[in-house]
């Protein structure tokens, strides 16, 4: 199921020529959690998507107009609404035409499932570029992450650690990443690639935890390890590699303490 | 005018639900001068987009077929042919379909003004990320391009040199450059971004010039300076900033060279 609009019209379910985010990537999405027809943390992902839109700057539409499609299209229901917004058409070469009205498309997808026990993950070869200016906003240049999600195929690997060019740990594929040390809870700094999370701020905040530049014995030598993301909340890692970690209260603790703000991750937590 | 196919099929003019060039810019594109109907460097084209392909673990349309529709769309005409591929549509996620059928789309554009005096160039602020795993290709996650040539709206002036993250000489925005330096013609090697431009490679043979990181301090000592791409050819600088440039023989003779090659380029020589 999906709408879209192109130029502020009401589109038939074809997307424009000469789209630029066809061509450049050149647009910004949100993957956003519906339960019984509520958006999960809209404010939160309108607000990365404004900041995007400061940084790339291009328009967004009225978020009153696409708030009223995302209603008419979840009727009541659950599922994973991903919304993406390009720049629009025009121009044929990089220079972002400045009248150009954006277009947009919002499109509701099942829920995945979510493991029962902790996550396994591995290491990605890709690494992720160094890029402050791209830095945190969620854009659709995204083939560092179609690289390293193409690095396995093993259905038992649910999820993989990207460090930067740099050589710190960033982040998962589709998720932010925290660990615990000494009773300290860290996620690694995105400021020069990864995105921001919504549910990692949820967490940051939380657990008054620290953003730090992470290395990967730093992540081999915690004591509990989960990712998170807005769809699939906090999800406990259980083996990384050759390291493994069992169910941590801390963790357990996030998930119901999550789960009591938004029941829609009411039945998620083991 | 353009022409489109979706997993084999020939397109009603939309593009299909999602297609993971829109979502992620999972896709290559190639900009090619049509000539009398004539598309120059085609194979060399053709060549760039396999690699690509390789790279990114996607795959291209039949050849033959393509360039049928290219033959049909150009009618013996002249213009800018572009052709994007996207690795096609499927999966709400990172993970390439391993059984996806590409997207592609042909568009035929009017040719760009060229000027008749030489180049006016400026620096961009915005630098291209270190990448080695896409370096070379011509993928479609081009933001930094759209930033970069976000950075101004001075119609006088025509291009933009940009900087990696390290601080070298990679490119322009839209095509590759040469510099001259004690009889030697150097352009910046492409192994950690920027792209392999098809004239960048006729060139390079054609001077016997040498691939080399390069300093902004070289770029401006240089005793000549041009730019090149498929569409334009070989454009001469005159200025950069605050460096000047006076129309070099050397530069002349390669334009003179490249139209005796592909008449194309013939009326553009001065």
């Amino acid at each position: 199921m999906s709408v879209r609009w192109f130029s502020g019209e009401r589109a038939v379910p074809a997307w424009p020529d000469h789209d630029r985010g066809t061509a450049y990537g050149d647009g910004l999405f949100e993957t956003m959690r519906a339960h019984r027809g509520n958006v999960l943390w809209w404010d939160a992902h309108w607000q990365r998507l404004a900041r995007g839109a400061t940084a790339l700057r291009l328009r967004l539409p009225d978020q009153a107009r696409v708030r009223d499609e995302v209603n008419a299209l979840l009727d009541g229901g659950d599922g994973v609404l991903k919304l993406i917004v390009t720049r629009g058409s025009g121009g044929r070469g990089y220079a972002p035409p400045p009248d150009a009205e954006p277009n947009w498309n919002l499109a509701v997808h099942p829920l995945p499932a979510v493991p029962t026990a902790g996550l396994q993950l591995r290491w990605c070869d890709t690494r992720l570029a160094l890029q402050p200016a791209l830095a945190g906003i969620k854009h659709c240049n995204r083939l560092e992450q179609v690289l390293a999600r193409g690095e396995w195929s093993d259905p038992d690997v649910h999820e993989g650690l990207m460090l930067s060019q740099a050589g710190d740990v960033v982040s998962a594929i589709a998720a932010n990443v925290f660990v615990l040390h000494e009773g300290q809870w860290k996620t690694p700094r995105i400021d020069r690639c990864g995105v921001a999370g919504v549910c990692r701020s949820w967490a940051l905040d939380t657990l008054q935890a620290q953003e730090a530049r992470l290395a990967v014995t730093e992540v081999e030598a915690a004591d509990a390890v989960f990712l998170c993301n807005a769809v699939r909340g906090i999800l406990p890692v259980a083996r990384l590699g050759a390291c493994t970690w069992r169910p941590h209260p801390q963790v357990a603790q996030l998930q119901r303490h999550l789960a009591a703000e938004h029941p829609a991750f009411a039945t998620e937590v083991s």
